[in-house]
């Protein structure tokens, strides 16, 4: 396994109406993910990155962490600490942002 | 989890001369696996999708199969049948594809 936990953040924006994870908001969380990850020095085994639609827009913001496949949805950016240091970093999934998939 | 095998194929197109996976080699490898699925009916249980650059630029055109993590590098059209056979399908990865990570 190239990566301890690789955490794919969608950053798909469909056309409205239609729900989506959105391009800007989608990109601050890569961003706020890598940040948390640098000031940890958990960069190297832990990768944090963009992807395109997982398959859960009605959820999103989305993410998916793996090799666990836990989705979360409605992220925010104040949320990302918390997914770092409860999940990535002490294997204890956030269950209020678990989506039931 | 929500995808019995979710496939991550980079379509991230880095300015020459660096090398990258390439945003039109990537599109039309996750076309042909969404309809190598397809054509098998899996579609719902197993997902290819487009991502963002995976960390193996020098080694791509690249893909991630969850939940194993496992890399695959130089990949092909013609190599997709094969993976999703052997690999998606039958739980035998194509070792001459994988990257040594």
């Amino acid at each position: 396994m190239k990566f301890k936990k690789h955490v794919f953040i969608c950053t798909n924006q469909k056309p409205a109406p239609k729900k989506s994870c959105g391009e800007e908001h989608g990109l601050q969380l890569v961003e706020a993910f890598k940040q948390a990850l640098k000031d940890r020095g958990l960069q190297i085994e832990i990768r944090a990155q963009r992807t395109g639609c997982l398959d859960a827009c009605a959820f999103g913001p989305a993410l998916v962490v793996y090799p666990e496949g836990t989705y979360y949805g409605n992220v925010q950016l104040s949320d990302v600490e918390e997914i770092v240091e409860s999940h990535l970093v002490n294997d204890q999934p956030v269950e209020r942002l678990k989506l039931p998939v």
